[in-house]
């Protein structure tokens, strides 16, 4: 136990070791052979199915359905949006050979010079170009409309450094992409798309969130909008944790896709687009966690409870055991996930140690005693209180106890994240609080120019035009020019 | 409606462009402008999603966990195993660089020359030599194992002749890989997985299968032992739906993965994978559908009932609606996925047949006068049989209705294999025989020579050894060498 522990950087330490070991230890992730890709664990995976699950769910109540397009991408269709290209351009996997063929010293294989590709082919950063080529052929008229098509897939940017969840080579995301007859439409579509995210953050991951839109600056590479989800880490950074974009008609122009009106006319359709990815399993571990491991909201968790005897023969096993079968028939009746550990070849203290690093919401604890006494040793994670209860009954107990820690771990985000978002009006004292960490509020004059200065003398960037809040115009802090309302300031992984 | 049907090629007429045709008009799938790589539709991906859905908790039932693992592999991984580079290196795509540039004559982008990865990366055209080298890390001891993984993912395969599902540059599918302390729990794994793969073939697929081991020849490039399960097409040629592979010890020498045994003995590791792909839905569509479109099995289809009213008013419609919606709650409450279709911008007769065409197994019409009578239309899509039936107690009845459906488009599938499966004795008799297509049941000496003479000779293969069936010894047809037992001969998609 004490092993375990004690190799678990402490978050005061290294913050960023911490997150790293954390990833690793509690089996989430880890890095692969191959540059910037990783391998994610069963653990790690399980959270994600559960995120998976859920988001999908939501995508299918509001009217979506799933589809796939290929993993590929012509080279010269990323040209066609000028944003579009500038954006992703610098980090594309290229895919210029089909075929390998022996080495001729015998040495393995080579590329074959003779399987060159007439057009190169780029592995997805992104889907919006081989999907609006696609729509192209699946729109006429305005009876076409709505389409509104998600895809669950990998997709891949050359970033060039790289931490695990956070920032890969490949990551596994949602991409949203719907065509609509009008402006209002597609409008309504980004922002109703975004409320699902915000739902999801706050409800399931219990991660409280800055809903806004981005700064012309921050926008997606061919968007007109950007609207975000913004979510406070425990080192007072900023993770962008979902996007939804408004991209107008830019897609439709580029790809030529018009469709006939309702009034015979003929028009451009109108897009948006949004993700999320495997990056909210890194704003989920960084959100709650400690220096014991993983904290997860019971929402997400794969395993809700476990149950651990503590026995000094088979005698005594065998009597909790069926006591410990019978209680988690009883959870799992109420659709709880329960496992319980009776391996012998691991002492009840690693196990503790074990559980409490992969984040288990609740552990029960059965000894011979316990047995005797018609009771139970209760422990919550998201405390570490512990606690003997009543065995009768301790079902409604547990389902109660795992709402609790759920509202308790938001809360206790959401107290964080207030008390580290302050209102600032000079820049000197914005570039002094800046270093503390967390979210600034402070007028801006709404330009890039300001907005690159700032960024440059300070590493903060805008994270969003918070849609709610005190919406009061002032003086930008820094140029003094008109500001129509405060933004949202803050370093950002 | 006419036009619809007309449109479809007969299957007498052409097969193959049948095919085609039914796959693109009930919307299933599309070539994409990536040459061989498809767009998987959402009324095709809706039932390729319940297909995962049903393969997933088996996989979890029978103890296994999902993981996902890198799409690209080092150029060098694969050559670790040299049959396995044998196998895959003809169709692999390269990825050789990570960066685009503007081209200097404004035209586009380039690939930049100074952005060539040391070493290439492979798109994964199966992921073994990637895992492997991952479980290195993964295993010491007996008591870390057995490794019961799978994984949903992509993977490419450079084809150069394609087909939708059949086969196709990218296709969809899920890998297991599990890793074993002994031989005899490999293999017994490896056999347990086929078994899943016929129960959901049978059950749900309603697709009877033949399960059996392939030959030398046409064993998995890597695999000490191939396991499959053989599907016949209504054109008679076999389809291969699913593989099980006995990896034995190679991947684990190639990556060195070795572990401690009980005894404190070094060994290396054994090891499994098994695959579906969305191939299966190509085996799915040409099991059973017809010359007005799908056919499909209850179990598999997105929608199960739709319902459809006629009437000349609104008012008229409101009571219909009433009652529909009331019908399709009832069917919904008994977890039936129920659609009902009152829009007003397609007449019946359209509506009848486009879900014909996309073969929802049971369409329940209602109209003014059978509202009087208190009687609904039913017409089950597998026989297009119909007829009135009381409105009181129609749930129930549907629900009989589409077990009887799916039963019965099994045992008619089964039908036509058998009667297509024939056994011969001389190999001028199989040469005339393969023509007609349908499975041979023939005598073989167990060589690749024999087997590839007859390959080529006839366009036949060994689709496998079956595990059922006659198991009495005789003469091979081609060469008069004893022969273990009759083995399953036929054309091949």
């Amino acid at each position: 136990m004490a092993i375990e522990l004690k190799e678990l950087t402490k978050r005061s330490e290294n913050y960023s070791q911490w997150y790293n070991d954390l990833v690793v230890k509690a089996d989430l992730a880890e890095q692969s052979p191959v540059r910037g890709c990783m391998v994610i664990k069963p653990y790690g995976y399980a959270i994600w199915e559960k995120m998976q699950h859920i988001l999908d769910s939501k995508f299918k109540e509001t009217g979506h359905v799933n589809a796939y397009f290929p993993l590929l991408i012509p080279k010269s269709y990323l040209s066609r949006e000028a944003e579009h290209v500038e954006g992703f351009a610098k980090e594309c996997a290229i895919v210029t050979h089909y075929r390998l063929k022996n080495a001729p010293d015998g040495s393995g294989v080579v590329v074959d010079p003779e399987a060159k590709l007439e057009e190169e082919l780029i592995i997805r950063p992104t889907s919006e170009t081989i999907i609006w080529s696609t729509y192209k052929n699946w729109i006429q008229s305005y009876r076409d409309l709505p389409i509104l098509c998600n895809q669950w897939a990998n997709v891949m940017r050359w970033e060039m450094r790289t931490r695990l969840f956070l920032r890969t080579a490949e990551f596994l995301w949602q991409e949203g992409h719907t065509a609509h007859a009008t402006m209002e439409e597609a409008q309504a579509e980004a922002k109703r798309m975004l409320e699902v995210y915000a739902d999801f953050a706050e409800n399931y991951m219990a991660m409280p969130v800055v809903k806004g839109v981005k700064s012309a600056n921050e926008r997606f590479a061919g968007a007109l909008d950007t609207y975000t989800i913004e979510a406070m880490m425990q080192d007072g950074k900023a993770l962008q944790s979902g996007t939804s974009h408004f991209l107008g008609q830019n897609f439709a122009k580029a790809f030529n896709v018009q469709f006939v009106d309702k009034n015979n006319k003929l028009d451009y359709v109108w897009a948006t687009s949004w993700g999320v990815s495997t990056r909210l399993m890194g704003a989920l571990i960084m959100s709650h966690s400690d220096d014991n491991g993983l904290v997860l909201p019971p929402h997400l968790a794969p395993i809700q409870v476990v149950i651990i005897p503590i026995y000094k023969n088979d005698e005594q096993l065998a009597k909790i055991s069926e006591r410990a079968n019978a209680i988690a028939a009883g959870l799992r009746a109420k659709g709880i996930s329960v496992k319980y550990d009776d391996a012998d070849n691991r002492r009840p203290g690693f196990k503790f140690a074990d559980y409490e690093l992969k984040g288990v919401p609740v552990r029960l604890v059965i000894g011979a005693r316990d047995l005797e006494n018609n009771e139970i040793e209760v422990m919550r994670r998201d405390t570490l209180e512990k606690g003997n209860r009543p065995m009768d009954g301790i079902e409604d107990y547990v389902a109660n106890l795992l709402e609790d820690i759920q509202r308790n771990i938001y809360a206790k985000a959401k107290k964080y994240r207030d008390e580290h978002t302050i209102t600032v009006d000079s820049y000197d004292e914005f570039k002094e609080k800046i270093e503390e960490g967390g979210f600034i509020l402070a007028h801006w004059d709404g330009t890039t120019e300001t907005e690159l200065r700032i960024k440059e003398e300070t590493k903060a960037t805008i994270r969003c035009i918070p849609f709610d809040g005190d919406p009061t115009p002032g003086k930008c802090m820094v140029t003094g020019k008109p500001s129509a309302r405060r933004v949202l300031f803050a370093r950002a992984y």
